[in-house]
């Protein structure tokens, strides 16, 4: 495998692309996609792109009982001059072993699993898309295919890696969204699998991402699994606040995802002597900064919507509007950094862009 | 559907069975498998039997992702007069309903999917292994199949049906186990999905298995998520505890399974009015209840395994062995009891045996 040897198998047709000026988000896939088998004893094996065909599993592989899988989230984007590019891409591969770690997955060499991402859109580069607010979603995900009915960690595994060409993520796009803090559902809790992406934590948040929605808000503000008092994060998105000229994001406590936009987004501050810190924040204290007039901004991070800036908070009956429900000023700036520097638009004083060919 | 409608299409070759003194657990699958679909707005709907035989799913279909799925358990056996019997899988489909609504999937008709589990069964018949200590694991499951890379319930499900012929569960049969206590991991916590059956739950226990199995236990004795002090759960089992005479159970929290073993063993208890009580009940206690020479017997209890006793218990460095490692009395009592109704040798005073033709 060191050799990055992968069998190429072209498809023979080409699907229909979307109008790029109407993409939804991952409903639309590409030609292609890649494929890698694990066995015990072997190790990865049989890397191959094919044409984006189904899957076939027995019945009873653990995937569909036990839900041995991780995955990851990342974009490819198409500059001005028509390059592609990536956007810290090493870090989604890094976070894909910590999440094989906490899930008994073997790991993945990094670099070859990088090479095998940049080679698949290499090949459905047409896809990926030029208007602004797209992009190319890559999926990278691994789940256990063995067919066996007993709770352990499998003895082969698929490595898979998905292409979706998609527009914004919340129908709001950088428009600000209603959130309810969500008091009786639990999304993680330190010693579980939060820190990890893993599929089992967005299938727990389903029901009050489904509740909230019924009431009108797009996401829900988890609190901590203990105390449900101190905040986690937001529906697939890390969140942050501005409180009296400080940004603060709750600091990694094992059961939130370590986001790399939330990575990013406090490199920037640092980077702009914006004061910032990582720390403990109680929902109690947001509300007390917004009754003392101190609650400036609130927005989440993540690679779906980049920023999605806080327009409304919902929490025990009581209704907040942060920044008379606009866009704020930090939020504006990260955002317009962080596409400028994704797509190509600015400089990369960071060397977080990633060229695919 | 209410006219109880399935399709079926019989295999025209049949597998060779395994010897059947020879099973072990969740390896070897039956001729056929029940499947039916559901699509919004449509319901379920084309419910059929067919030869067992590989899923085909897109590559983007949720339950890869974001794991929205839900399963059951139980067993059926062979009775002596060659009678194929089940144990309360009327429970087995309430709680599947139950889970369905923790993850956001369509509730199924409990009748009519009681009559598919069925009719595959009669079908597959000869399969029911007549061995003692052997049965048929019956594995229904629904997962979401649509192909969508949002997180949010999914429009389309599968429901289905596959079987297996098992022995044993844990390689020590009715022999007690060493567990040892979990001081680090998190199996759920009040508001996830712990009381759910659904496959996050497992993912989420592999690690800690692992690394209790690697020191010689065979499985891990989980606490609360919260303090990290009170009793939940053993791997895929309810636990129970004998101290002074009375037998205590963890009460249903909202992070444990409901067991139907469990709920069994209670009523059977009760029935033979010994004492028992379902509360909160602390690690703390157990080592106590040991020290002062009143922990009389521990024991798992599920289908999978019924009753597996714990001989040894291992927690911050000490180990306790429970009635010097030997079965006790009321864990032996239980085990013929239920074993006894449910393979037809034993009176079944409560109507828990269900014929299956
Ligand atoms: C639960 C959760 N939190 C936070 C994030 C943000 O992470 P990132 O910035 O790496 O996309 C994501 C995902 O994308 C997520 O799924
Ligand atoms: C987590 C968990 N707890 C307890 C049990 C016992 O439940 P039952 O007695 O219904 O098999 C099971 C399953 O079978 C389980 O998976």
């Amino acid at each position: 495998m060191k050799d990055y040897q992968i069998d190429v198998q072209l498809s023979t047709t080409k699907k229909e692309k979307p109008a790029f000026n109407q993409l939804s988000f991952g409903t639309v896939f590409t030609d292609h996609m890649f494929v890698m088998d694990y066995t015990k004893g072997k190790g990865w094996h049989d890397a191959r792109i094919i044409p984006y065909q189904p899957i076939m599993l027995d019945p009873a592989a653990i995937i569909f009982h036990y839900g041995q899988t991780v995955f990851e989230g990342l974009k490819a984007y198409k500059t001005k001059e028509e390059e592609v590019v990536l956007f810290r891409p090493d870090e989604n591969m890094k976070r894909l072993n910590r999440s094989n770690q906490r899930l008994c997955i073997p790991e993945i060499d990094e670099e070859f699993a990088l090479f095998a991402l940049k080679k698949l859109i290499s090949i459905d580069k047409d896809w990926v898309p030029n208007v602004e607010g797209t992009s190319l979603y890559v999926r990278p995900f691994i789940f256990a295919d063995e067919p066996y009915l007993g709770v352990s960690p499998s003895d082969t595994y698929r490595f898979m890696i998905i292409l979706s060409p998609v527009g914004a993520y919340y129908k709001e796009g950088i428009n600000p969204v209603k959130i309810a803090v969500e008091s009786e559902f639990v999304r993680a809790v330190k010693g579980g699998t939060g820190n990890a992406k893993t599929a089992g934590n967005y299938a727990a948040s389903l029901k009050a991402q489904e509740e909230a929605e019924a009431e009108g808000f797009s996401q829900v503000l988890w609190l901590d699994g203990k105390e449900h008092k101190y905040i986690e994060e937001v529906g697939s998105m890390n969140v942050f606040f501005k409180i009296n000229g400080e940004v603060v994001t709750p600091e990694l406590n094992g059961s939130i995802l370590e986001g790399i936009t939330r990575k990013s987004v406090l490199e920037l501050l640092h980077y702009w002597n914006i004061p910032v810190v990582e720390r403990r924040i109680s929902i109690d204290e947001i509300f007390q900064a917004y009754h003392a007039g101190e609650l400036e901004e609130a927005f989440g991070t993540g690679t779906a919507a980049v920023i999605s800036p806080i327009g409304e908070l919902f929490w025990q009956g009581e209704k907040i509007t942060i920044n008379n429900g606009n866009t704020g000023d930090i939020s504006k700036k990260i955002y317009e950094s962080l596409t400028g520097i994704q797509t190509g638009n600015h400089e990369d004083p960071f060397g977080w862009r990633v060229k695919v060919d």
